[in-house]
């Protein structure tokens, strides 16, 4: 293919172009500048990207391959800017990390041109964010999950399959709302509960020596707490019933726990940690 | 020194005399065989002990140093056997993660002999456990905190700081109840939160699936759930009021973020992880 369009040219978007380009997947790749964002000049000079789009109506309507990877909040915004431009043979996708929220706006905004659209989540996420943070191997042997729905164009879908596959990952296909309960509960609520872990900390008068002292465990555990707040913040709002469920399923394990302490119910409580015990040791073995 | 005395080879125990045999602080390492434990005889035959203890009396008597390191429930009741035959000189120590109670029982079950204890907490955890696990420099540059009270000989404190020193920790020294709220929000909170996590997707239809899609993100949050069930469940019931206080104000936290996404409150809900995001980022440029 020719010209490869990407919106939002951070860890996702930087390293789809690092691979594309260390692959010669396409002539070209453009990155669209974001207001207020990182300058992607450096990204030129160093070869990530070929160039940074200045006509951005005539990059999409000439683009073979648009990719939106931008915080989930503004891919609404994205669609509504390029449906007009939008040429017949192009496919357009979007790499979030939630899904129904999207097929939901592609359809409005894209209308007849809907067909054209393929749901994208690469598994391949970091607490880490920004172009700087794009490298090359990001995506080999990692999940691709696609929702396509029956307006898809087999063909844009297959092809959509074969650019992934390209850059090394691995598909899946599965329905939108499947997708976000699953990621609710596997990712966004851990998440979550990072924030939510630090925020305890904070809140106390003595965080200075709480932080002094917290080792290896706080370290792994809060890891993702230095994700991206805008990121999460829009993934929170954009699967909002399922995580509002899973919150309240995971404040009643809490209160679980807290009465068989309560209770100093030991039996329970060593059964308890011991489910939880075995299935992360059996996980992690094939893990 | 001549006899140093181990109950609960395990990690840390197995640790102290694999590193202490290596510096040949003692002329001899005794383990005391746990009934139904992991059986020791091996780890004779690889030099980790020089023997495992026959006449548990006599050894107690004629031990210069007694090192506790079994699971935290057990730690009175070895006392109470240690309490007749202790000879003046021997110095006792505990290595338990809850200093309060431990500092209590010794009271209870020393006695007079209580100048003899010095309550100790290195942290130099791991989700392994057994003494399989036990490893030399475990305690390298690891804070060991000491829980002295008034009674305490300054002599055998000063001694068991030596001892620690020569095992490569850093010597901290607090109060016990202060210890015991510390470790509550940064140790005993977080591994309560990873069982939970487990346990939230344990309750699920489709575990399975979910456990198949859970990516960096859930591996590194919920490593401590692989810690010892048994160990957990002592540490909970041991450190009843400060982990029922803290799992109280974490649900808060859990709370305030549910309510924040129900009323779709953006700039709130991103200020929120924001400060988390910078407090952790802070703390891992300095950990």
């Amino acid at each position: 293919m020719n010209n490869l369009l990407i919106f939002g040219v951070g860890l996702i978007g930087g390293s789809i172009a690092l691979e594309s380009q260390k692959k010669q997947m396409f002539n070209q790749v453009i990155g669209v500048q974001r207001e207020g964002g990182t300058s992607l000049s450096s990204f030129v000079s160093n070869g990530m990207i070929d160039r940074i789009s200045e006509d951005l109506n005539k990059d999409i309507k000439q683009a073979d391959f648009i990719v939106i990877a931008t915080p989930v909040a503004q891919i609404e915004n994205i669609l509504k800017i390029i449906a007009p431009s939008l040429s017949q043979r192009t496919i357009v996708i979007d790499v979030g990390s939630t899904k129904s929220n999207i097929m939901h706006f592609a359809k409005k905004e894209l209308k007849e041109k809907f067909s054209q659209f393929v749901g994208c989540h690469p598994i391949a996420g970091s607490e880490q964010h920004g172009p700087s943070a794009a490298k090359i191997n990001l995506f080999k042997n990692r999940d691709i999950i696609l929702t396509p729905e029956n307006e898809t164009d087999p063909n844009k879908l297959e092809l959509t399959s074969k650019f992934w596959k390209d850059l090394g990952g691995i598909i899946k296909t599965m329905r939108p709302l499947e997708h976000d309960q699953i990621f609710s509960t596997i990712s966004h609520i851990p998440h979550l509960i990072a924030y939510n872990m630090v925020n305890l900390i904070a809140g106390k008068s003595n965080t200075d020596t709480l932080l002094k002292f917290a080792a290896s465990g706080f370290k792994d555990f809060s890891r993702i707490a230095g994700s991206s707040p805008e990121v999460w913040k829009d993934i929170s709002l954009a699967n909002k019933v399922a995580i509002l469920n899973d919150l309240d399923l995971f404040v009643k394990e809490i209160n679980k726990t807290a009465l068989l302490i309560k209770n100093e119910d030991y039996i329970a409580l060593e059964k308890y940690f011991d489910v939880a015990s075995k299935i992360r040791k059996n996980w992690s073995e094939k893990n």
